[in-house]
């Protein structure tokens, strides 16, 4: 079984793919046509491809069972197992790059991963989104400015929601030790554009390991770890949304992100801050965005 | 969104698709690197081909995760959603094919469907499967022989799983009003191979429609229904098991089965039967099984 297949198996060949793709009906939208023909091709082509047996493919489809049993709506299973083969990153990608694809010096995307919340308070720019700091945190404080990619015009109420996970790599609603809401807000920019709040040096952390994602990473002896970031959702009336994240430049795993979501301009330094009592270090991050009719 | 993408987007090429394989560490086993190489490479194709968006995406997340919260030891959504597009078709194919290479004569295979149950009461020869017969059911006889493929010997005590839904279109777990093991048994043959038993003349029906299966037909304008059939799993010391289904060549849906499990030399003829009070219909199946050593 270590070896590929040395002669063509099954006896269903590119008819049957085409088969299969022909029954789809008159009336099926064209964009869904498009996937779905697309689709069909790649996935028979790897059955056909790795001589893919029925055993395995069974435990394929035990894999999508149980990561639908494990979804709720504190976590998503299967897009967490998206996430671990790259495959959130490259639409995320393409996505970003197709709505923008006329401005330069944009900040770059990033994905929004499982563990956004619809429902993030506004909190006053200046004030804290860490309310059970645990006792191996480093405080921080983060600030900037988000401006018009092209005119370089400062965007006033724009709102940045920015969620993080904890030292013990849990997000709040992983942890019940964590009140709700902790370490997630949403800021909103002054005039000139500027947000600022406290928040807790990002830590590596794991992604959850007790679901298929995590038997796949095993499987595929690989690492469970993310690297120290901090996510971003910014929005401006007039202007297209930005998902993204920002990464701690010297943290392990910058390299090997679990979910391959680092693009290099994304990666921060985060400095000794002075003459602060709540925090010992500050990272000024500003945004770019895309005006709507770019 | 109605037609193709005519520009590549996202910034992600060939290098990114590359980076997430070569993730797998040094103690992949063989086998599943050789199926992680193919699958990754042919998803990220695929995003890419057709520009999938992170909403599209996002939709078959969704579908994914309904379809393991739907799944139970009764119901398998996951499999009937690999079905729809003629996936296990294809890898039953594939691990037949591959399994039997050397054998000419053999009975083709089909899938095995989400309704099969391991625990088939062993019934005798000549008696009945059906025991809530209902009144538009059309009452048959079964009966065939077993042989080696090769030698055309006779393979006494071979056993012959079958099972079949109601003229409901339903299965007895998916249906309170059928008594448990309605329509399921197994059959062992005799010393001349050969076994018989009454079952219903098959009927089509429609596939479950209540969950991301259906929403897929329903979006790909296709129809719900599998031809009238009839499913074996043959099972002979010393010989490769056989999963199959037999097909009423005079029924609707027989060249457009909805899981496309449906080969020329699967369709057979009833035929009227006289002089028996508890069928009205007959249908001869000889089974042809190939050598564990072939």
């Amino acid at each position: 079984m270590s070896t590929k297949a040395t002669q063509p198996g099954g006896n269903l060949g590119p008819e049957f793919t085409q088969k299969v793709i022909d029954s789809m009906g008159p009336n099926t939208p064209p964009r869904l046509r498009e996937i779905m023909d697309s689709f069909i091709r790649h996935i028979h082509a790897f059955a056909n491809e790795v001589q893919l047996t029925s055993d395995e493919w069974l435990l394929g489809v035990e894999m999508i069972n149980w990561a639908g049993q494990m979804s709720n709506e504190k976590r998503n299973e299967s897009q967490l197992m998206c996430d671990v083969i790259g495959l959130e990153t490259l639409v995320d990608d393409i996505t970003y790059t197709a709505a923008t694809k006329s401005v330069n010096g944009l900040t770059a995307s990033a994905i929004l991963g499982p563990f956004y919340r619809h429902d993030h308070p506004v909190r006053k720019n200046g004030t804290t989104i860490s309310f059970n700091t645990p006792k191996d945190a480093k405080p921080a404080f983060m600030y900037g400015r988000v401006t018009d990619a092209v005119t370089g015009k400062p965007l006033a109420n724009t709102s940045i929601d920015v969620w993080q996970a904890s030292t013990n790599g849990l997000y709040e609603q992983q942890d019940p030790e964590q009140e709700d809401l902790n370490l997630r807000g949403r800021f909103i920019t002054d005039a000139e554009g500027r947000y600022s709040y406290y928040c807790l040096r990002p830590t590596p952390y794991p992604i959850p390991e007790d679901g298929p994602a995590g038997k796949m990473l095993r499987m595929m002896d690989r690492h469970f770890y993310r690297p120290a970031h901090i996510h971003l959702f910014v929005k401006s009336e007039g202007y297209k949304p930005l998902v993204t994240q920002i990464f701690d430049k010297d943290c392990t795993y910058l390299g090997n992100d679990t979910v391959f979501a680092v693009k290099d301009e994304l990666a921060v330094e985060f400095k000794p801050r002075t003459g602060d009592p709540e925090a010992s270090w500050e990272v000024e991050y500003n945004v770019t965005l895309a005006s709507s009719s770019s």
